[in-house]
């Protein structure tokens, strides 16, 4: 790892300086896995500009050793991340890193194939058609999705591209129908008011109308899931208007409250109007491969298209979403490409071996180039083996059942929705205030609680509540570090309320 | 490594054990890159199928060792690999790995930080920001582009991504002006015979008509560049009837030919009609850090935004693309969302501290969720320098010349299209064949070549001839390998020049 001499031929993939340079990456990430538990898991300097101040404006002109970087990484980036491995990350959801994870991803990035033609590399498309069938039988979902029975799947990089891609799909097949590309102001998007705002980013950036989204409202009735019925009442006054249902996202466990919408229910209303139906599990889907799970996808024979994220709850490093489809080929016709630079033996046929088998995934996807994930998640779901996911998956759940009895039984506090999975909202609801009063205080404790460092959670709006989330799911998260975050809790709300009640005197 | 008890709970962050699983896949990967140059370079086995015969339909119960897994990579996977990086692969655009890349993405992977919001990691957001700003002062774009001048740059995963955001970013703009999202469909983006697929792909994604896509032509009198005259006599006929151009690429280094379009000229006439122009410099990006090449960019003052890809020549492991932007504004009101599980201390100022100079980098992509890209590039940058970076552009262009003087002469070859850079595209060219006979010729002597697996190129057509492209740029690449494609080929020019004249006797 010595300096280089001035003008010397940089050898990029040299062996042993390749080894030593990257054993020393692994000890370094080594020791931080030993120490993340010391640092304060939300970034401690939240100063904007510090970073850019502490750097040179321009390039170095001469290559330096690695121990400098690694040095200059300890010092000036550590301090001003958040740490997402941290066990005691409880925001937004936790993305898991993992060795199974870890190792998959190095042998992506050293290998560094681009399979987007499958003659770009066999092997390398083919383990994503194999793995993606093995996560659909682990999901328990219908052949109709998996290759094997005459659908498919696709590793993307996050639920927006699968997303974009799928709106793509079914607008292309809509326009199709209609006759015309003018039709694209007729088409309709219908979510509901806990959606993820990746489905309206999405639909605008296929071009749909921004008037033409749907934000369909839920309640606390219905646990905040989409019932049938009001999408019924927005699609026929839709339709009556001359419009045309075109897509519709059905979510099991939304990001805000890890909600459920019927996805039958849905699918019966989608199938009647001719609507593409997807399901977001991009959270709760990994928890499906537990079979008292598998319940909250029943119906999703009935789905178009169906996506998660292993990068989230399932071991995987950044970044992972699977994406199946019952019909290929919509996706394929509204994304694919032929030019001639990319005719190929293999998928074009004009070498000697058939054409069979052999998918060319950049029409499955957004992007022409792509990386080797599959060999990430293979390396995760052998290493660790069902059984081993499952532990990881039930441990979170153990632990947020163990929170939200907690919650309910400090009668200080109450469980805003019935969680479902390893996600709990709950609140403080001292009896002597009003609505804006506890809202106040429930700010106060989340940013007191983040403040100390020893614990990071993000917080929800519903029905104008304001309500705080702990999302277990992290990698190193263990029950006894969900019992620290309640005690610290705990303790952070009797400061809280009595500087209220305090100055309420 | 040892397999896991059944039921015993995986620690997936232990640091004994990743590091132990780490460095047995550093050692596997040193070992492959020792021997790289021995495997064929192109898969040496091309039945579809092969490799899904060859796994098992589920995913496994129980957890198994990595030794396991990197056994069978070495059996199963390897042989269905095309190795990209392989010294003798010279197709399509090569993909750099390196020590530098590698350990970056490490980092990247292993901190598996989300910098989605600043305040989610605030160091990630702004050392992105400061890498952005070195790349653009490398390549010696003009501060307008650069957040210290008022715009500013993202790290995406690929130049489809880019297109996407910007054709977002000028629709958006238009449809704005033009008071309705119905002008949707007088809106026309202009690329060259020569411009990437993906920008046609990317238009229809984002729901241009797809009849409003223009081809436009181009010839060997401009080396196949795109001309104003062209460009302007269609951008005519359409505003004629009513139409309003939207949005035109410019490419530096077609991905084809390694063609340069005239960014000034091609700026003058997007200006004059409020045109986005677009200048994508994917592949010969890289080579614009060396100040030889930096007068292809001529005119990018006149940009509107600008991509290059790191990936592909810089050393920097998949996947790297920068899009530079002269007014990030454009960019976020297309692609911004702000629900209420994202508004957080920093970006809203609801903290106590400014919000000025924090960049949530989810509005200025796809999708929600990123990867810490920037520690990859800053790696890269810190480890090899300016003048490391630039050594290894300049000994690839070496090479290059090496062979286009090599193929010129030799009178049974012709040179198609000036060489630009670091890509010759070349071919047989029998004195007693007419032109079908010709193709025929070079389709055989690159199929000969490429089935020996000592070397593997692709082809492309221009003006109806079939020529064939040696793109050098891998990480390993040196002059020798070049010399030694340039033996095969003279080798296998006389076989398929022999057994042709054969046939035709």
């Amino acid at each position: 790892m010595g300096s280089l001499p001035l003008d010397a031929p940089i050898l990029p993939l040299d062996p042993e300086s390749f080894a030593d340079d990257s054993r020393a990456v692994v000890d370094f990430l080594a020791e931080y896995y030993r120490d993340v538990d010391k640092y304060p898991v939300r970034a401690a300097d939240l100063e904007p500009g510090r970073l850019r101040k502490l750097l040179p404006d321009t390039a170095p002109e001469l290559g330096e050793p690695l121990e400098h970087v690694l040095e200059d990484v300890r010092r000036d980036i550590l301090p001003g991340l958040t740490h997402w491995q941290s066990p005691s990350f409880f925001a937004y959801f936790p993305m898991n890193a993992s060795a199974a994870g870890f190792a998959g991803e190095m042998l992506s990035v050293g290998l560094n194939v681009v399979p987007f033609l499958w003659a770009a590399s066999p092997a390398a498309a083919e383990l994503e058609t194999v793995v993606v069938d093995w996560m659909g039988n682990l999901l328990g979902l219908p052949r109709r999705l998996l290759f094997s029975g005459g659908g498919g799947g696709v590793l993307q990089g996050s639920t927006c591209e699968a997303v974009v891609c799928t709106l793509a799909a079914a607008r292309d097949r809509a326009l199709a129908k209609l006759g015309g590309h003018e039709a694209i102001m007729k088409l309709v998007v219908y979510a509901s008011d806990q959606t993820h705002a990746t489905f309206q980013k999405g639909a605008r950036l296929v071009g749909i109308p921004p008037d033409n989204f749907r934000v369909i409202p839920t309640s606390a009735a219905s646990g905040y899931g989409l019932t049938a019925d009001a999408v019924r009442a927005v699609v026929d006054r839709d339709v009556a208007s001359g419009l045309v249902p075109l897509y519709l996202c059905a979510t099991v466990g939304t990001t805000g409250l890890g909600a459920v919408d019927p996805v039958r229910e849905l699918g019966e209303v989608a199938r009647r109007h001719g609507m593409w139906l997807h399901v977001d599990a991009a959270y709760a889907g990994s928890a499906a491969i537990c079979p008292e799970f598998q319940g909250y996808l029943d119906g999703v024979e009935l789905a178009d298209s169906v996506s998660m994220n292993p990068h989230k709850w399932f071991l995987t490093n950044m970044d992972c979403c699977c994406l199946w489809v019952a019909s290929p080929r919509h996706l394929t016709s509204a994304l694919s490409t032929n030019p001639e630079y990319l005719k190929n033996v293999g998928t074009n046929g004009t070498g000697n071996k058939p054409a069979a088998a052999a998918i060319d995934y950049k029409d499955w996807q957004i992007s022409l180039s792509r990386r080797f994930r599959a060999i990430k998640l293979w390396v995760v779901l052998r290493r660790y083996g069902a059984v081993g996911l499952r532990g990881h998956i039930r441990r979170h759940v153990t632990a947020a059942k163990w929170f939200e009895r907690a919650v309910a039984a400090d009668e200080r506090f109450e469980v805003v929705v019935p969680r479902r999975f390893s996600l709990v909202c709950f609140r403080l609801q001292p009896r002597w205030s009003g609505d804006d009063a506890v809202d106040d205080v429930n700010r106060e404790l989340l940013a007191a609680v983040n403040e100390t460092g020893r614990a990071f959670m993000t917080h929800f709006v519903v029905d104008g509540k304001f309500v705080i989330r702990l999302a277990i799911g992290g990698a190193m998260t263990e029950l006894r570090h969900v019992m620290d975050v309640w005690e610290l809790l705990q303790g952070k709300a009797v400061e809280v309320l009595q500087a209220t009640r305090y100055n309420k005197v």
